[in-house]
């Protein structure tokens, strides 16, 4: 069996979301139907490089699928993306070693979530990024973000929902930059328990609206209350902006 | 009656254009049944700024109606807001001359049309640029932009569809910038003809084909002959981005 990379980009929108569910249209779902046309009928399976949620973007992403169909990779992208709505392209396919998962072999991720912080509102970020009318003072802001990187318990910043063994993560960097009315808070680490860069942005927004100080946060996270941190932000916001793997040829 | 103006952003996906039609959505027909509900049921007639067709976006555009309401102008865009859908948005209102006419008044207006010049699509941008796989030599398309300054007859570059009494205008600039991926193409005038800007991106983009030259553009207005010009590139590219009235607050 060949084990195949594809590169991909996709508005989350109209999507429930990346992972398969019985009564939804997923990404992956969505993707699976159309390669299967492709390779012949074969069934797909395909693992993605993260569960990404209903409404949130991917500017890359990576997913690997396992065929006997003999279609060289150079043609797989123009040939599914006849299959999907335009709202997720595949970029690139390429051949990988039978070993590679987009998940295990994923080294680290990055997340960027925007927030358009202007009075009025702008009828071109309706889903693409979250609208918060009162002026935020960015320096504040990446103060706050900064507050957690390092290696810490992030029990106090994810939703429960999903199993997983430890909540201990490295956060290699996490800050907030500003051009014009649009801000970026850019997290990247090893790994990201559910709803975590959602629930990290609502609770610098908290500092930036004096519910908390950047100094808390580190008592915040020892704690591991999530109740003690600020709220989850819409999902229109969150896009997945970077990956890095061994094989570079799959970083994006 | 008070004649109101109002400054308004659409992202124009969901409409049928600005005009009112019998049977269609349109953004000026969703924006009166908006005002008439905030200005206690009376009947609202707006007059916008220009026609934009089925598709096309305005980052600034200027509409006026005259009413009996009392409502003050700085709690109209937030009142009218509430009633009209995330992509439609008021951004001011002001208090106008008896005789201002949001399309009478209007000295000039710029559009900006973008190409998504890329070998492949990107899902953000779809309905936002035109996507165009091939590689496009920007210094080329703005020699063949700049041979429609002036003023000339453009009978060459609309669509027939409506009744105008001279089909000449004055284009003071016509420009093509590209940004990484994105092309520009800024056309600034004192009117425009059905589908000016659109012919005038096709043409543009039929000279970059080798399908004409540069040189052949002025031959072709003197002619007034459509066939010979490029063909009418799609709506969604299409941006209203600048206006200019003698009154500077109505400037965007």
């Amino acid at each position: 069996m060949r084990n195949i990379a594809l590169k991909l980009m996709y508005n989350g929108t109209a999507y429930h979301g990346w992972q398969v569910q019985k009564n939804d249209v997923t990404v992956c779902g969505t993707l699976e139907r159309a390669i299967a046309m492709v390779c012949g009928g074969e069934a797909i399976h395909l693992t993605g490089c993260g569960r990404t949620d209903a409404g949130v973007h991917a500017e890359c992403y990576v997913a690997n699928f396992r065929t006997r169909s003999r279609i060289p990779v150079d043609r797989l992208p123009f040939a599914i993306n006849t299959h999907t709505p335009e709202d997720i392209v595949v970029r690139e396919a390429l051949e990988v070693p039978e070993e590679f998962n987009a998940i295990g072999s994923c080294l680290k991720k990055e997340y960027t979530y925007r927030i358009y912080n202007s009075r009025i509102k702008n009828p071109f970020y309706v889903n693409r990024a979250y609208f918060y009318p009162k002026h935020l003072d960015e320096e504040f802001l990446n103060r706050a973000a900064r507050a957690f990187e390092g290696t810490h318990d992030f029990a106090a910043v994810r939703s429960v929902g999903t199993d997983v063994k430890s909540t201990v993560r490295t956060v290699y960097y996490c800050y907030v930059t500003r051009q014009s009315d649009l801000l970026e808070l850019k997290v990247c680490a090893n790994g990201f328990l559910y709803n975590m860069v959602r629930a990290i942005t609502g609770t610098v927004l908290y500092a930036a609206e004096g519910k908390l100080t950047p100094e808390d946060i580190p008592l915040i996270l020892e704690r591991g209350d999530r109740t003690a941190a600020g709220p989850t932000v819409p999902p229109g916001g969150l896009y997945l902006t970077k990956l890095w793997y061994e094989d570079e040829r799959l970083n994006g």
